[in-house]
């Protein structure tokens, strides 16, 4: 099967790895060229341009937003480099909107494009323990499977609109960012009465909450480390933070807790740790607690 | 050892099945007699008043809140009638401010007192896999231990200060209302798009969220049958979350998703919601997305 | 006509001055004796004891909060000590449960009870303009009209149950902490893009905000300076926002803004603001925009 | 004086429509073409095209929001067809960013741009009341003078950036929303009391509330009357509110109380009542206190 990978950043990298080492045939491309030497190194083949990685059976794209989407589309003639059978497979995190808006544009063209966004981080990445959410045509899906199997320890099929999984994505993040935020007001809370924030992160980690979303973040709060660039970056927990209230607000739908969430994510960033992985969102409750 | 047991309400009462189960000599007592009846019938004794279940190795309260807890120790002269080796253990969830109070109660009188409140539900405590949080004195934790151990999956010190487990278990709790609370609005959000509850939670219980916090109330949720008399009452929850709030504010600690998430605990309460299992949640932001 | 007078704090005294000028028959009592000293060099007599100042046509009392107003009721057997025909006129800020019980323990006593709390800040008063909120039998508050005429710009009826006229002073100092929030944030936003604070409060008090409760806190916003022996503690606004919620709570109304704002007090009262002017809450917008 | 008139929505029309009465020389355009009949009628000029508009002393535009002003300057080269000495007086609530991009394109085509955004309702337009922000060169500030004193109460001087008129306004309508949501909440808490609303709102706007932005909504909210034509439609305040959220949100600045009343202008949006007035914000709290 022959793959194309756009986008090489902090996860699409050991996604892309996953794939080579699977001994599929890939191709790779990524705005910095540099990015591409490693994958190139494992058996990837480098493309000069995007429309390189295109004629393909499965066609990834992994870039950093809706913008830069948008522009690899435009410029580069994307959809239109797509082969018959090519399946486009967006596994970023994008909009509501903009999943909507490449779903059109793929049908008009008379091309095939998938939604299958990724929970998990980049260490999960790299142990292929990817959980994949995947919406659209349930025959593209499946043509994409052997890529998508070999990404992640499980496929959730979520319907056959895209948007659909990115829907479930963007609630899932939001979810997350209230979940560490949630956790740094807590532990600076007992912090006030004397508990070392590691003694509760550990009874809470290893009880009632005892999952991802609490264990990938409470290591960083308890050391008070947060430099982590196989984390996730804070600042873009906020862009997603943002995404979900759009898709939430495109609907009426109030979400006050979320919003509270996104005004502490906004004191982070002010703070200067928007590079910072998004446990640093400790801090914020640590300052507010005058705890050093 | 001898055990006396006080407060048979939906947690203590399978937490006193599982002494006598295992064979530890109890005796139990309730405001309502009634609830005494499958105790004894299990093997335990009555007593006629609390302070008749204080001639023990291990007095247990686990009364209903600080005033229940309060007016035991006041009218029956609870803590007179301990003998001097006998350690008053309260597993209830009561405020810091009371936890602080016993303390010193216990501490004038010459007798011993621990906090160790529990994390988990009714089936939790009936599967005896509940976590204690427990702090005091070790020696006085070592020898109520027996009895945790039975009760429990794994018993966690916490410092040598009582009120300390006490504040760990209502950040924990304050976390698992915010953890409720932002699994229904997201279940919300989602279905605005057209995507199944059960769908959505189903996902995120099996991986970014697969912890008790979210797997004991998804179910209900999914299901939207919240008439569980196993469940944890949403009304206890607001009232543990107020406790939370108020050993923050005590503090000068701000907890803005504490305080969003207080809120629509009262929007439940206000759709008499208060006697449903807490995952009732999840119809307050029904309500918002228009969604029936 | 004689008047009892008891609680000589920051609004009560010159209340109380207020009444002495119109030559009303005026006893006083105060916990702390000093501070009776300048109204009886006005003209008032001092009572030793709160009782003392019960035998009169209306007794004021203008105590800090709910306990210092049932200590002394209960100490001092005040109602007992009242005349069949004084009117009782408590004009301090107390809870609606508060409000409640003295009504219920007068009437038991057959005796006259009044709720009649003020709006506005001690110039307010000292200038004889405030604004009072009044609610008991209409007889009774027509029998302290005299009184209240001669303190308030305006007495407003609010009904025959004496807590409503609390209801809406805890409404309207909700409004107020609100209030001084939003403008101390609009002008930390606009500061963020170099508009000078002062600039931006003087369009707004002289337009769309101009009154009392943005005019009185906005100069000294502007001038950062909130040291105002005259003004209205920020830990006193503190607490009228927990009445004010505890109100609403125990109608399970959610207030979710004001929620927000009570928050927002925790931070100023954390950076030890609390005995500063409520116009402090401008500094924690300030910090939240690394203004200085 | 010759002056453009482009844009003639429910402010925009009276405020033209002062100018003809002043006899100004007034030329006018609005999409829908009809809505210039009443304006000819009084003596205005009906231009055929944007453009039309633009060869005067000042250009006023009205337009809805920043895609309609775009559009009508992009599709129509508005800029272009300026005179030299033409002022273009933006009156619109635009965004901080459209505001800056407006200001460096007229700096890039050698011409003469303003800001000039209005306080007030349609009622307060028709009565020439406004109270104008302006923020641009003072000559250019000065030229425009006369139209502005025609339209307004009084013109506020911002500074020499056009922008820093904009975040004023967008600030101030932050706080309007804030207030009438406040007012909304705290009518309905003390409804929960049984106080009639209108009995509560009176009280307040006459005392420590007595401003435009209460005085403006209580009636309404009395009344339970929100189908005002004259009105400030509450979807064109979230959109107001999303403005100036967005404007913190550039700089970092956490709004927690702003976040919370967007998602009541949600909660209003979801019930449909989008284009009734801002007080139907009122509503939403009624709704959450269940009084109807």
């Amino acid at each position: 099967m022959k793959i194309g990978f756009i986008g090489l950043g902090a996860i699409g990298t050991p996604m892309a790895q996953n794939l080579v080492a699977a001994d599929f045939d890939v191709t790779v491309w990524n705005r910095s060229a540099d990015k591409c030497a490693p994958l190139v190194e494992a058996g990837a083949t480098q493309a000069d341009t995007p429309a390189g990685c295109a004629a393909c059976d499965v066609m990834i794209t992994m870039l950093a937003d809706d913008d830069a989407l948008a522009s690899v589309v435009a410029e580069h003639g994307l959809i239109e480099a797509m082969g018959d059978d090519t399946v486009h497979v967006n596994m970023a995190t994008v909009s509501v909107a903009c999943a909507r808006d490449m779903a059109d544009r793929h049908e008009k063209a008379g091309k095939t494009y998938i939604s299958a966004p990724v929970l998990g981080r980049p260490d999960i990445a790299k142990a292929a323990k990817l959980n994949i959410v995947t919406a659209g045509a349930d025959a593209a899906i499946e043509r994409a499977r052997p890529a998508l199997d070999t990404m992640g320890a499980k496929v959730w099929p979520a319907g056959s609109e895209p948007y659909r999984a990115n829907v479930i994505k963007l609630a899932t993040n939001y979810m997350l960012m209230t979940a560490v935020e949630t956790m740094g007001e807590a532990a600076a809370m007992t912090a006030k009465y004397g508990i070392e924030p590691g003694d509760f992160l550990d009874i809470i980690t290893h009880s009632v909450f005892a999952a991802p979303a609490y264990q990938g973040y409470a290591p960083a709060m308890a050391k008070r480390d947060y430099d982590n660039p196989e984390g996730f970056k804070l600042k873009l927990g906020a862009k997603d933070m943002d995404l979900a209230l759009a898709a939430a607000r495109a609907e009426n739908m109030a979400m006050p807790v979320g919003a509270a969430v996104r005004e502490r994510l906004s004191e982070a960033l002010a703070a200067g740790e928007g590079e910072l992985d998004l446990s640093a969102l400790a801090e914020v409750s640590r300052r507010h607690g005058h705890l050093d």
